[in-house]
């Protein structure tokens, strides 16, 4: 997920991949270009883990490329000069590997799923969030949608949807994030740890914060636990309906 | 959803149904065939609402012209002997309506969508609860998965997953029912008021209690308050993370 407030930018995302629940495995799904001070550009990943991945390495690619030959046209992640910019270079990085891919997956019966989410700032412009499509399109988060989530969003989202707003500060939207990736793991295997969070103030164009959480994270285990005793509590304070024949 | 507990059976649906967001219509998913003390079958619906009503005409269609002619051969709801011989009967019910529409449907692009929970007892039989498929096939709840969910089912589970267990009293599954709803109905606006709740107690053969919730019932406004505030109290009781730079 990736959550848009007044004080910056808080990008989260487990790490946990299946391909049937006999072949799940660990892989990161968050990727981050950063100069800083100049730009600090972070994307999220969900869906086919080969698209993502060739979506990744069309990105790479570019800069690789750019920078063995100085006068290749467009630009890449490291100098694209604003996050509108990047969020179509990356919709444009979906199309190319559609264009390649999709006909082979179809004839497999697999559709074409990956989005994205993109946030970040570059210098001279204004931090912004992204939720790119598998067509390569893409929406931004804005007041009234602080917050993008993509792969496996329900269990989670109603947390967010009664705790986030544009003026929640930062620790509490990385605590929102985390409460909100316990209800999913807890109610989906395929979601699982390690989780990855990134904070990002606005104008500092750099990593405020960065941590891998694991199983055994001491504040995450607090976490899970205080907040299941905690709903438990309050719902067992709630009075129970009368029952009338 | 249906929650089958040692006390007795809960069951509780919502009756919007939505052909987009311009065609929001309320129908009842709550279908009864009672007989107190010798029978109560609950049957709960989703998916695409043509079908649904297809397969419930088909069962009462059988109901009626078993009355016409009483040599017909076969059980309809008012006769069948047990609860897992009445599971056969929607999924052979949902079976002939696949048979009349699925090519249909299928031409105009549309899925074979709708799925049941049915509950009840017959005297004689236990107390149980199924989950029946588009195809016509079932599964039955049992102490390890006391409850079925059908529809938008996600946004509400998590809270079903903390709190139900089959020694859960029937009037905290009920509340557990209403706070799963609110979740769902926040989150979903193709979920809606009214509610129609209706517990039965195991061996009665009998509707104990039966509710049908609007916007304006009393106990559903104060539970909905309750449970939110109560939740984001609880939130902001749970200790920040810092985030050290």
């Amino acid at each position: 997920m990736g959550i848009l407030l007044d004080d910056g930018l808080v990008m989260a995302s487990d790490s946990r991949t299946n391909a049937g629940v006999d072949h799940i495995s660990a892989f990161p799904k968050m990727r981050i270009w950063e100069k800083p001070g100049e730009r600090l550009i972070v994307l999220l990943s969900a869906g086919n883990l080969a698209i993502t991945q060739a979506v990744a390495a069309e990105l790479e690619d570019r800069i690789r490329l750019s920078d063995g030959k100085k006068r290749r046209k467009g630009s890449t992640m490291e100098t694209v000069p604003g996050m509108t910019a990047a969020a179509r270079l990356v919709g444009e990085a979906v199309r190319r590997v559609h264009a390649h891919d999709a006909e082979a997956l179809e004839q497999h019966g697999a559709d074409f799923n990956a989005t994205f989410i993109l946030g970040g700032q570059i210098k001279g412009g204004p931090m912004r969030l992204f939720l790119i499509y598998s067509a390569g399109n893409y929406i931004e988060a804005g007041p009234l949608t602080p917050f993008f989530q993509i792969g496996e969003t329900k269990y989670g989202k109603p947390i967010l949807d009664r705790v986030i707003t544009p003026e929640t500060p930062l620790p509490e939207a990385v605590k929102c994030a985390l409460v909100s990736f316990d209800s999913t793991m807890r109610s989906n295997l395929s979601v699982g740890m390690p989780l990855d969070v990134l904070v990002a103030k606005r104008d500092a164009m750099a990593t405020h914060h960065r941590r891998v959480i694991a199983e055994d994270d001491a504040y995450m285990m607090d976490l899970r636990a205080e907040w299941g005793e905690g709903v438990r509590a309050l719902f067992g304070r709630l009075v129970d309906p009368e029952l009338e024949g």
